[in-house]
């Protein structure tokens, strides 16, 4: 099981090594937390320290990790910064430049399968022959644990919110500021109400809270190569629809085009240049699929920059 | 006279109308004050607030500037939201992308004259005819100590840093920064080291260090566009030249080069998007012109986002 309490646990741990991201406020209660200026362009290096951090001596065989995008580059960027070999393993599909920015971090690359799926499932058997140290992109609770950083630096530097919005892909995120939150809240409140936001067509913790489980659903359009997780964690599952979230955690969905819209708005307004996924969550307040009470302190987190910046006014 | 008594008072005056923009810890002691947040993309509201808000009540001519850029912008944007007439007198060369800007903040644009200087003074006669508020880019009190305020905040979230890297046009946000650091230092200190930053192609400060006075100088290069006054301010000189300043204030030149560069590595390795002269402080570290002491604390001011982002990897 994985508590709150490891949430402090890991920002010592990682403290030092990843960023004490930036906050803004950019109205009277409307906090950005720009974790999109973190190492690698997102807060998925949290979670990558922590795990190998939280390993003790590392087998011989260094890390692995099965990732096109985001995660690979954050454990490709830990596992240099630890003085670790990386082994990333990317589907053949995955783009030339994300290739070149995993191999300029000095990772070795692997680069089988057609989807994503086959080249997890090589990932699996190499680990498992060479012994080298999986990295999860989002199901391990030391990864869960260590994106919840993200979380407890927010209430301290906000001096505490009533809301986080925050995306969900696999969940890690979304359920490690659940915790993270809420250790930081005092120890009378729960800790603040969660904004879960997916894309419509990344729909993976809408269907696993209709169906009572993970389940695996199709995903596609603008933000799928950073929340195309194609089934909801378990760990996140536990955190985001478990008998003590109910109140707290609230699901909702934003269209393709309310994200390429706040994406823009981001960049056109507020000088921040996120990718689509880094701009999901501020979606669902400027659609207004969230609509917060008068008064009402918000934190939006805006998640990752990883983009190319000419598309940013198109 | 200006004191450094009057950037407090500039930023009670301003507080609320401006974004208290991040500090973000880049590494050990090194912070970068991230201005290029701010509203319509420079510090240069904070002046322009500053002026607008000490005037007292307004003539019916509203307020009127000359500029074909950010100050352009930051008066446009300040007279927007205090709900006052603001006229820009731009040059005819200024560019069609800056000219659209202006006019969606609503403010009223008079292209005329062939070069600034000429714009500038079209704007003073029409500024006598109409008594509307003239606000100078850099070479008021009011405008010195708003730009200032910039100084007194990244002091305070900081907890205090040895030395500031600030780049240099007129003169008045370095000025203004000079006097907020100090306001914001120990009684006993006369405050942070100022490390003045000038592009070798735009070196107002520098040229009127050497002649006692501040001179005109031929501008061009990548910069000029925000860093290309052609005199230092006389207001800036007093403050950065005269007899108080002597330990304190270091003028630095950079190459186009070493901007280039600079604005590059902010954004592939901090995902920071700034103009050409939001780099230029920077370049005076990762060029090597500035090298802080072991244990040195330094805060760079990162200044300007007005910039196409397509042009950040190229
Ligand atoms: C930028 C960005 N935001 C959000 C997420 C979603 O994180 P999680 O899969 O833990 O829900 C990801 C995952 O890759 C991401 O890269
Ligand atoms: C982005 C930016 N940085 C720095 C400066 C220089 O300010 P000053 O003219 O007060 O020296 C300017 C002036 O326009 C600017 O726009």
């Amino acid at each position: 099981m994985i508590t709150h309490e490891d949430v402090p646990a890991a920002a010592r741990r990682i403290s030092g090594l990843v960023l004490r991201t930036p906050v803004l406020e950019v109205s009277p209660g409307l906090f950005f937390k720009l974790e999109l200026l973190q190492h690698s362009g997102t807060f998925k290096v949290r979670g990558a320290f922590n795990r190998i951090l939280s390993a003790g001596a590392l087998p011989a065989g260094g890390v692995i990790a099965a990732s096109g995008g985001n995660h690979g580059l954050a454990v490709a960027y830990a596992a240099r910064e630890l003085g670790v070999r990386a082994e990333i393993f990317v589907p053949e599909v995955a783009s030339p430049v994300k290739v070149a920015g995993l191999e300029a971090l000095g990772a070795h690359i692997t680069q089988t399968g057609a989807i994503y799926s086959e080249a997890a499932e090589a990932a699996a058997k190499r680990a498992a022959e060479t012994g080298a140290l999986a990295v999860h992109a989002y199901d391990q609770a030391e990864v869960v644990a260590g994106q919840g950083t993200t979380g407890l630096e927010l209430m301290e530097q906000t001096g505490g919110v009533d809301t986080v919005v925050v995306a969900v892909g696999g969940g890690g995120f979304a359920a490690g500021i659940t915790l993270g939150t809420s250790s930081a809240a005092a120890p009378s409140s729960a800790g603040p109400r969660i904004v879960a936001v997916e894309p419509e067509r990344c729909p993976t913790l809408h269907a696993a809270l209709r169906a009572g489980e993970p389940v695996p659903v199709e995903v596609g359009g603008v933000a799928a190569d950073a929340l195309g997780a194609t089934k909801l964690g378990g760990l996140a599952f536990e955190i985001l629809a478990g008998p003590a979230s109910g109140a707290r955690v609230e699901s909702v969905l934003v269209s393709d085009e309310a994200i390429v819209a706040a994406r823009r708005t981001l960049w056109a307004r507020h000088r921040v240049a996120a990718e689509h996924a880094g701009a999901a969550a501020y979606a669902a307040l400027l659609s207004g699929v969230y609509t917060p009470a008068p008064g009402e302190r918000v934190a939006v987190v805006v998640c990752g920059s990883n983009t190319d910046p000419a598309t940013l006014t198109t």
